[in-house]
C-alpha cells in the first residue's frame, strides 16, 4: 500500500522546539523511521510538510485528483483547532485520513482538545511521539484490510 | 511485553448490537484476534470485561498492585464520557493506560466528543474498529521502547 | 403481553423517604399495583429493581438475550440524568423502552430536566404518581397493537 | 369524568404533513380515536384546535372560568418551546393538564427537548403517536381518582 | 395629557389567579383606580387588554398612526420574554412606551428577569402591585415636561 | 410561475418607520415593484400580510392545501427569531420557502442573527432593501428551473 | 413617611460627567427636587452619597437598627452590577428598599442589564431621569398604603 | 456594469466533490453560466479562485485600490466561518461586497450557521445552487441602483 | 455519639497513590488516627469503604433504615463530582451527612469545584488531609449538641 | 497557637438578622464561644470585623507584616463571591487561611456556590453555624501540627 | 506633562509577596525608578495607593475637578477584573487613563484575563514588570502629541 | 540591540482604509517614524509585512533559526483572533514577542477582545496607534535590560 503523510504548521520545527512536549528528534528523523518501518511492510510512504493552510488543502486534493494512495495520515499541527478549510478538504476527497498527533492533546491547553477535523477522518491516534505515525498507519492497514 | 485489555460497559455485546457501528465479531473473536496478533510479537495479553464501573476500578488497583503488566488498553464504553472514579483510577496508578475506541467517537453524538479519562492516559486511538486495540498496542510499544 | 418494569437507584426506599414528593406506597406495594392492573388486561409482568448501574445494564442485557418481552418500563431513578452506560444498554436492545417517573421531574431541580436515556427511549411519562408506571403500559400498548 | 382536548399549532394538518413523524391519520380520525376510548370509561371528551396562541390561552381561561372539566389534554405543538404566555395560562387554572406529544421530541431537533410549560403541568406524556393522549388520560384519571 | 394602558396576555385574570403574586383585585378595579388617579391630574386614559400578541402590535401601530397619545403604559405579561414582535412595534412608533409589571420579576422565575422589550422602551417600573402603573404614569410625567 | 409573497409583523408599518433601515417606500409601494417585476417575466404574484403569527401559518397551511403556487417569499420580520410555529408551517408543506429581510440581519442587533426558520426554507436572501424579495424570485426560479 | 436616598458611587458626579446620559443638573440639585416633591405631599426625605460600598452597607445597617425610615430609594450606581455584599445588606433590613436608576439601563451597555440586588428590592425603577426617584417614591407609597 | 466573483477554499473541487450538496457542474461551468447571465445584461464581470486565505484578501485590496468593480460576489468556502482576516478586508474596501453560499447553510453543520463576515457584507445569499451567484448579482443591481 | 465514615472510589488506594496530594498514610492508618480521636470523647466510629457507587446507596440506605448513627462523615471521591444517586440517597435518609474531602478540591481541577452533594449535605469540609475528617465530626458535634 | 477570626461585610448584623440562616446569636456570643473554646486548648484569638473590603485586605497585610499568628479563619461573607482583591490579599501572605461559612452555601442560592477564594485558602468548611468556626480551628491544627 | 500613577489593591505588598510573578523591588523603589525617567524627560509624576475600591473612585474624581494632570497610569490589581465603579469613574473624567500590568496577565489565571476598564481607558500595557509604568508613559506621551 | 517589527494581514492598507480607526498614515510612514525612533537609541530595526498566515509563521522561524533579534514586535491584525499556528510558533521560538495594536482593541466589538496569542507573548501594548510599537520597544527595552 501506499500512504501520504502530512505534516502542518511549525512542525517543521520539531526536534528544535519544546523538546519537553515534542521530543529531539527532527522531522527528517522522524519521516526516516516512518520510512524504514513502512519498507519491513513492503508499503510506500511520501512526506509533505507546509506551513500554509491553503497549501495542505492543494495537496489533500491533488492526492484525490492524482489517486494512488490508499491512506493520509495528516498531522495538522494548530490548524487542528480551527481549520474548517483542511476540514472540508478532507471531506471533499475519497481516501481514508488519519488524524495523528504526537502529544496527548487531551493532557494540554484546553484548546487543543477540541478538534474540528476529527470528525471527517477515519480515526485519530495521539500521544505515542512519533509512534502515533506508526499506530496510525497500522490501524489504516487494519481497517483497509477489512473493507476489501 | 504483557498487556491487559478491559473492556467496559455494554462491549460484552459487541457483534450482537448495533451492527453498523460495532461490526459483527463479537468480543470473544475480537480478544482472539488480539491474542493472535500479540502471540506474533510473543506479547503477552490477558482480557477482562464488566458493567460495574466500580469493579473496572478494582480491576486497574488489582493491576497496580500485583504488577506485572506493561501497559493497559482500556475501552471504558459509555463511562468514558463521566466517569470520573476510572479517571482517578487511571491517575492513580502507575501503569500507561491507551484509551481505544472501536468508533470515531467524533462522528457520532456530540456527547462521545467528551472523554473525562483522555487527560489522564498516555495516548488516544479510535475509529479502526478491532483494528484500534491493534493500533493501541503498537503504539504503546513504540512509547515504551522509547523510555527504556 | 408481557412487560418488565425495572426501577433503578433509590426507589427500594419508596414510601420511606421524602413521601411529600413520592408518595406512602412502598415499592412492593406499587408493583402489587402494577401487576393487578396487568391481570385485568391479562398481559404479565416481572419487577427488577438494583442500585447498582451496571445490574441494571446486565437486566437489560439479559431480556433482550434471553428474549419474552414487548415491552420494558423504566424508571431509572438519579441514573437517568447522567447514566450513559444504561443509555447505551438500552439502544443496544430491540425492546421498546418506556421512560418512567413518579415525579414531574420538570417541576423539581434543574438537574432533573436532563434526561439521557430519553433520545433512545420509545417513549416518556412522568407526573403520576404509581399511576405513570400504568400509563407507560397504555401507551406502550398503543404503540404495540399499532406496529402489529 | 370529562376531559378537554387542546390541540396546537399546525396539529390540523396531521396525517397531511410529515407522516414519517406523525403518523397517516388526521386529527379528526385521532379525535374520534379518543372519544371511542372515553366513551368505554363512560368519560366525556371536548375538543379544541387553534394555530393562534392567544386563542388557546383564551380556550385555557374559558375552561377555568366555565368549570366543567376535570382535566386538560394539551398538545401544544411547537407553543410548548417559547409560549411562557400559555405557561402562565397553564398556571393561572386550577384544572390539571398534561403535556402531550405524539413523537418522542427527545429523539429529534435539540429545540423540541426544551419545553417552557413542563413545569406548571400535572405530567407529561410522549412517544406513543396518537397513543399518547390515550396514556394521558390514563395518567391523570390515575392522579384524579388517588386524590379523591 | 392623555396615556393609554395596554395590558398583555392572562392579565384579564388578574385578581381571579394566583393571588399571592398579582393581589385580590380585578383588572377592571386596577384600571378604575388608575383612571381616578388620572383625573385627580386632569390626565385622560384609555385602556386595551388582549391575550393575542398580533393584537397588541396592531393596537401599538393604531395609537401611532392615529395620534393622540402622550405616552403608552404597556404590561406585557408573558410577552415580555421573548416577543421580539412587540419589541419591534414599540420601536417603530414615537410615542414613549413604559413597561410595567405589578410583581417584581426579579424574585420570581429566572426566565422573568429576561426582557426583551426594556431596552426599546422608555423606562420600567416593576414590583408596586398596581401601584406600578401609577409610577409609571408619574415617571413619564416628569420625563415629558422634562422635555418640553 | 406563480408565487405568494407573506410579509409578517410590523412589516405593515414599513415606509413609516425607522427609515434609515427600511427605507421610504410603503409596502404597497414594494409590492407593487414586485409585480412590475414579475409581469416581465410573465410570472403572476400574490400578496399577504399579517401581523399575527398564527394567521401566517394559516396562511401557508391554505398555500399548501389549495396548490397553484410554486413558490413562497417570506419576510417573518420579528418572528424569525423565535416563532416555531411558523418554523413547523413551512416544514409541513410542500412548497419551496425562501426567507427574505430587507436588511442585512446581521449588522444589526445580535438576536436578529438567530433564525429558527432558515432551517426549513430552500434559501435566503437579506441586504438588498426591496430588491431582496427581487433577488428571492430570481434564485427561486433559478433552483425551479433546475429541478424541472 | 419618611424616607432615605442613597446615592451609590460616581453619582456625586451627576451633572459634571456624561451629560448625554445623566443630564445636566448636579446631585444637589436633584436632591432638592426631589425634597420639594416630599414636602409638598407632607413626607420627609433625608440624603447619603457615598463611593465605598462598605460605608453603603453600614448606611443601610444604620437605617435598620436605627429605625425612623418608612423606605428606602437606592441608587446604587456601578455596585447595582457586582455588589453581593450590599445585596445582603438589603436582604438583611426589614425596611422596604426600591432599586433607582435614571437612565434606561437595558439600554445601554451589556453589563448594566444585570443587577445583584432587584431580587431583594421592593421593586424597580429606571429610565425617567432625576423623575425616576420621583417615580420610586410613588411606587412605595402604593405598596406602603395597601399593607397598612 | 462590472462584478467580480471571488471564489475560497475547496470550491475549485465544485462538480467533483459531495455532489448531493453541491450538484454536478464544475466550478468553470458555473462561471461560463454567470458570465452568460450577465452578458444578457450588458454586464462585465471577472472570476477568481484561491485556497490561501491571505490570497482572498489580495485580491480584495486589489480590487479596491485599482478600481473599476462595482460589487464583489464572494463565495469564501470555509473561511466564512472563522477568517476575521478576510472580514477585516471587506471592511476595509469601498466596493460592496454580497456573501454568497450554493448550499442552504443553515441546513447543514450547526458551524455553518456562523459567519463571521456577513456583518460587513451589503447582503447574503444561500441555498439556490450556482443560482445564488445569479441572485447575488440581481440582489447587487438593485441597491446599486436605488443609490444611483 | 455514633458516627459512620463512608469512604468512596479509589480511597482505598490512599497512601500508595499521588502522595504528593493525599500523603502518605494508608487509609486503615487514617481510620486508626479517626477512631482514637473519637475514643478521647467516648463517642464511636464504623468505616465503611467501597468503589461501587450503587454500594455507597445501600451503605446509606442500612444506616437510615437500621439505624443508630447519629451522623455520617462522607468522603465520595470522584463520585462527589456526578453522581446524583449517592445525592438522593443522602436526601433520602435522615441522618445529617457531612461532605469531607482532604485535599483542598477548589486548588485543584476545575471538575473537581463541582459537588452534586454538597446541597444535600449537611455541611462540607476540605483541605485539611485527614484532619478534615476530625473537623468533621467536630462540626458535626456542634450543630447535635445545638439542636439537641 | 494564636489565631486571628476575621469577619467581613453585613456579619456584624448576625444574630439581628434572617435568624432562620445565621441563628440567633450575636456575634459578640459567637467569639466569646470561639474564645472559650480555644482557652481550653491554651490557643489564642484575635478578632477583626469589617464591612470594608479594602479594610479586610489591610488587615491581612497587617497580619502578614507584624507577624504572629499561626492561621487565620475568614468569613468573608458576600466578599466571598467576588473580591479577587481578598482573594489576592490570601494568595500575597504567608499565613494559612481557612475559608469559613455557618451556613452550607450550597444550598442557598445559586451565587453563593462560587467562592472566588477557596483556591488560594487551606481549606474551607461550613454549614456548622457557630461551630464552622470551631471546627476550621480544629482542622487548621491538625495541619499545622503534621506540617510541624 | 504630569502624570498620576495610581496603584491599586494589594500593590502595597509589590516586593514583599510572590517574588516570582512581581519581583523584588518594593513599591516605593518601582516608583523612585518611574520619578527618575520622568524627571529626564522634564515630566512631572504624582503617586497614589490604595486598598479600597472607593478611595480609588475619589482620587480619578479629585484628580478630573481639580485638573492639572495630562494623563493617568492606573494599575488597579485585582479591582480590574470586576470594579464597575472604577470603570465608571474612568469614563466620567476626561483625562486619558493607561491601564497597566506589571506581569502578563494573559499567561495567569483565567480570571485575569478579562479587564472590565480597559474599554473606557486610552489603551493598555502589560507584562514589562516595572517597564510597564514607562511604556504607558511613551505610548501615553505619543497619543498626547499626536493630538495637540 | 536589534528589533523586528511584524505587521499582519491587512496592515498594508494602513492610511488607506478605516481611517478614523487607524489614521491616515501609511505602513511605510509608520515604520519611518519606527526607524527613526530606534536609530536615536542607536537601535537596530528590520521591518516585515504579509497577509499570509503561514509565512507570519516562516518568518517567526527563520528570525529564531538565524538569530540576530532581541525581542520582535508583532500586530498579527485579525490573526490575532484565531490564529492558533502563529501562537505556537512564538511559542516555538526563544525570542521575546511583544503582541502590538494600534487601536484600543478592547473598546472595539466583541471578537477583537479575544487574542490567542497574548499568553505565549512577552507582554502586550494598545491603544496608541503608531506609537503603541514605540511603547512595545520600550517595554521590552526595560525587560531585557533587567534580565542581562
Amino acid at each position: 500500500m501506499k500512504f501520504l503523510v502530512i505534516n502542518g504548521v511549525n512542525l517543521n520545527l520539531t526536534g528544535k522546539r519544546e523538546k519537553g512536549v515534542y521530543g529531539t528528534n527532527s522531522l527528517e528523523e522522524i519521516n526516516a523511521y516512518i520510512k524504514a518501518y513502512c519498507e519491513v511492510g513492503e508499503d510506500q510512504v511520501d512526506f509533505y510538510q507546509s506551513n500554509l493552510e491553503g497549501e495542505i488543502c492543494n495537496k489533500l486534493h491533488e492526492a484525490f485528483l492524482k489517486g494512488g494512495y490508499d491512506g493520509i495520515l495528516l498531522n495538522a499541527g494548530a490548524f487542528t483547532h480551527y481549520s474548517y478549510a483542511i476540514r472540508d478538504a478532507i471531506a471533499a476527497i475519497d481516501i481514508p485520513v488519519v488524524e495523528v498527533h504526537m502529544s496527548n492533546v487531551h493532557a494540554r491547553e484546553e484548546f487543543r482538545r477540541m478538534s474540528v477535523i476529527s470528525e471527517v477522518c477515519k480515526g485519530t491516534v495521539c500521544g505515542f511521539g512519533a509512534g502515533s505515525y506508526i499506530a496510525g498507519i497500522v490501524g489504516l492497514c487494519e481497517t483497509l484490510q477489512k473493507s476489501e
